[in-house]
């Protein structure tokens, strides 16, 4: 099933068609019989908090010169980063460098603190796609993560969340820049792997319905410019795509 | 005015009368002409993110060995690590140290992006309490502050919102351990003021109505134990109770 967030509202998609949703689904949402025109699709998210990890495949963490972490690296994108799947990422004018960074992206289905990683499917409604875009300059300069990758239009997800995805230790995921491939990685290349990642960030911080994990970038990442398309895609679960604005907006 | 959360709604505090909001003042909430009768209080905020700064003050710095930063240093708390005032300051198993941090908070009233130094007051819903509760190992092994500060219950806030609060560079303010003072400072001496950091998390991140800024804590943080009450108090505004668990909750 694909649920995705529309100017409209909630739908589930079937086709070309959309038939509505009363509230997101995990918060109940029920099909209200109507169906919608196509509408321009929103970030498929509402989430208290969005919570990312940081470098969680082993030639990621190397091409950056960092080493391989012995437990998962927990950091947050604020709400008001959420782009929406066509929408333009912006170049803020105290970055000379933005990198592009694809991953997936879980959405949690209930409620859960100390959840057991045998546990944690039951907590994943499903997956869409992310882009963790960063400031790189920023972010070795502030040390913390919170600027570089805090900018309103630096956290693009969608186009929907695919609640049927592949298994989750078996997801293809792909960034390509006009049409280059740039990045190429399946998940069982993580070092802690959705399930873990999903009891551990429990284990400091209760999950709500709607949250979101992004799950790291692999190697790959690079600096985006002015007017360039980037687009992160999961087999069997969709295609996120973005344009770089053309030129710095202060 | 001072506006609070109760388990029956948002209100306006009048002496010991509470009279009923329809929603929080920032979203445009009016009184209902309702009395509610006592009720207990929750943290009175309903943020979309809980913007912090690092290191504002030079002594608190120095005093976990820091430079002294030349701008603002940004992280963010997630909302389940609200708790209200009087409630119970969790042990995670994972920390050694857990220590206390007063601040002054500052909520958010009007949305907001890129806003001018000058005009920073005017976003100003109000001023609050809050205690950045730090688990100081995992902050110093992680070097990303999210775990160490994001546990559930590590940022009480309250007792309520003071609209009327003292001018903004000379709030006095109190960190109290089982009765005996452990931080004070006033905000003039600040390395950035309020309306400087209105304007520079501003800058990265829009500001939504309800939103909350912790500027920062003063020199004297310190680990809690269990069992101990800590106090953080704001002159002309409130004072900010919370009692630690008497023991480890895994």
């Amino acid at each position: 099933m694909r649920i995705a967030r529309t100017a409209r509202g909630w739908a589930r998609l079937d086709g070309e068609l959309s038939h509505r949703l009363d509230a997101p689904p995990w918060l109940g949402g029920r099909e209200t019989g109507e169906t919608l025109l196509a509408a321009a699709l929103e970030a498929p998210v509402a989430p208290s908090k969005i919570i990312c990890i940081g470098r969680n495949y082993r030639a990621h963490a190397e091409e950056l010169g960092h080493a391989v972490p012995t437990e998962p690296l927990l950091f947050l994108k604020p709400p008001s980063s959420l782009l929406a799947p066509g929408g333009v990422i912006e170049l803020p004018p105290e970055s000379a460098r933005v990198d592009f960074e694809g991953e997936v992206a879980v959405v949690i289905g209930r409620r859960g603190r100390r959840i057991r990683e045998a546990d944690a499917a039951a907590y994943v409604f499903g997956i869409t796609c992310a882009n963790d875009v960063t400031a790189r300059d920023l972010q070795q300069r502030d040390v913390q993560f919170t600027r570089a990758k805090g900018f309103d239009t630096f956290c693009p997800i969608g186009p929907w969340i695919e609640t049927e995805p592949p298994p989750l230790d078996a997801l293809e995921l792909v960034t390509r820049v006009d049409g280059e491939v740039r990045q190429r990685a399946r998940t069982d290349r993580m070092l802690f792997s959705i399930a873990h990642l999903v009891a551990y960030a429990s284990g400091v911080m209760t999950l709500e319905p709607g949250d979101v994990i992004l799950t790291g970038t692999p190697e790959g990442v690079g600096p985006l410019t002015g007017g360039q398309q980037v687009e992160v895609e999961i087999a069997g679960v969709g295609v996120l795509a973005n344009r770089v604005a053309a030129s710095v907006v202060a």
